[in-house]
């Protein structure tokens, strides 16, 4: 660690994992969930996901405080067939569900050509790619939905029924990260509408709606009582179902619009479930070209055709200029991580 | 058959499919293929599919005889590892193919709890929807994506990359026929939009560019060397792309922009793959109620918020209404399935 003249921190990825971990702990999480949320969220804000990262930390320790979400939950493990992974997260964290089964479930879908692991009564707080990238550094495809919190009205309805239910998207590329895309069923998620907000700006068309139930372009009005849109009309609306369906109905958890946190306190968070979908692409190519250099192949076209900008590349570029310059915390979110009860490296 | 006031013609399910076979084999199609054709295309038709009915014939027709599509193809069936079928459709049509598979993936998907099936080196003709029906009625959840034939726009780029790439999605329902939505990745399909510019309707804004690359809401311009443009800005032009990836590359095909039919005059067919996901929701929701009634349970709740429509609705009813009074043709239609080739029943 070191503070540059500015008054930031740099800390490495390990020093950020170490110095989060025992406040969440302290909130009541376990040391092995403790440990697995502070790298997760540490990664997250390595890779300058402003949304996912340090700004989450008092999230989790609202929702652990709360009893919402069990902090000492031992996933369960289920193989209800060969090619398929059950985990009952136990009203854990998912991504501490996830990560018990990451080495079987790539062993699975190598072995079987693909694998699907349905973790459900769960928490979802991390970024989705990051849930994901794993399995595609292993050169594997893989394709995740989760459910989420009631937020966005459906295509036609008049009230919220959907979660901003995001999926992400991933496939290995040759010799560089995977390319990674995750994006909400909704116009914009929740957190950019936030910012929008504190930053006074008005919305474009179609983000959202009051809590009269009628258009509108101020992002102070949808948070306050209105709803979220989905992306492209219907279509965007279909898709936030089918996720619905499978990160809910599939994993035997939730539905966005049934999670409750009435009864727990300062909580509020996505109790659902969430589903991946692995597919090892040399069974399923039939011992064609490489699959990344197909990825290659495309991404050089789109280039050609004029295409800019790619998913996940400002994510890879905040991450290299994290491994050399360490990750940097802004003096006012160091004093949040202190009051949070995150211990600085000595 | 019987023929109303109308003129129109009446034909069963089995009547219009053996009509339409023979068109096939003249054409250059084997009898099994030209059967399983026949009642693709004619069950499209009782479904009140125009877009993927009868309208199509001549389509069939065409690539048929220029060679660009083997009619006699033969699938040819791999199994790379026990959850993945892997189909070389060796240049012929995919639903062939896929009614090679059918019952080896429902079992593979009841005993893995999963099932991918890559159909590779094919071409699509007939309705999606239509192609993941059969999995849902046996009570699976499926999903399937098939890359088409360049023409659409890249969000960020300014020429076509893309097909209209669509993907369909079947859930089974408690006591009814399954939830299937179908949804091209491009704002409206190709055919629409050709629909509009019969009729002389000016678009809506964002559906497609002309030869020039200028935004248009002119159906002829777009039509007429222009392109469209994906649903959704960025995430609708990702989803597209990820069809491409799991259709295309993860399929050892053709990408969209690659399909190539310059050797074959008249032909104009989407020479790629396509991808089936199946779920067997009753290991991944590790014994929780029912999936089907949870499907019931979302559908409710849809329509408690106000939504009115929901998706299969008008094929459903189109085929009911067949059931009572059979599959009903024009006679302009009638005439044209003669000239075709169609052999009307006796």
């Amino acid at each position: 660690m070191f503070v540059d003249r500015s008054g930031n921190h740099h800390l490495s990825l390990a020093e950020l994992t170490a110095m989060l971990q025992p406040a969440l702990v302290e909130a009541g999480a376990s040391d092995n969930v403790a440990g697995i949320l502070a790298l997760n969220c540490a990664t997250a804000e390595r890779d300058g996901s402003r949304s996912h990262g340090l700004y989450r930390v008092s999230g989790y320790i609202d929702n652990l405080r709360s009893g919402f979400v069990n902090g000492k939950a031992v996933p369960v493990i289920a193989r209800p067939g060969a090619a398929m992974i059950r985990v009952d997260a136990c009203r854990g964290y998912g991504r501490p569900a996830l990560e018990a089964v990451i080495p079987e479930a790539i062993d699975v879908c190598r072995m079987a050509g693909t694998c699907v692991i349905a973790i459900g009564n769960s928490h979802h707080n991390g970024p989705l790619w990051l849930d994901i990238e794993p399995f595609a550094d292993d050169g594997l495809v893989a394709l995740t939905m989760v459910a989420s919190v009631v937020a966005v009205v459906p295509h036609g309805a008049r009230r919220p029924v959907y979660g901003t239910n995001p999926m992400a998207f991933a496939v290995p590329r040759h010799g560089r990260a995977p390319l990674i895309f995750d994006q909400s069923s909704s116009v914009m998620a929740h957190g950019e509408v936030g910012i929008a907000a504190r930053e006074g700006r008005i919305l474009a068309e179609g983000v959202g709606i009051d809590a009269a139930g009628n258009p509108t372009r101020d992002p102070k009005a949808i948070m306050a009582g209105g709803a979220l849109l989905p992306f492209g009309g219907h279509k965007g609306s279909q898709i936030a179902m089918m996720i619905e369906l499978l990160a809910g109905a599939m994993t035997g958890s939730n539905f966005s619009h049934q999670v409750d946190w009435s009864d727990y306190p300062g909580a509020c968070s996505a109790h659902t479930g969430q589903l991946f979908i692995l597919i090892d692409p040399v069974g399923a190519s039939g011992g064609s070209t490489g699959f990344a250099l197909r990825v290659e192949e495309l991404l050089a076209e789109l280039a050609a055709a004029g295409q800019e900008r790619f998913p996940g590349e400002r994510r890879i570029a905040a991450r290299e200029k994290a491994l050399r310059e360490g990750i940097s915390i802004e003096p006012a979110v160091w004093e949040d991580l202190l009051s949070l009860g995150a211990h600085p490296p000595e």
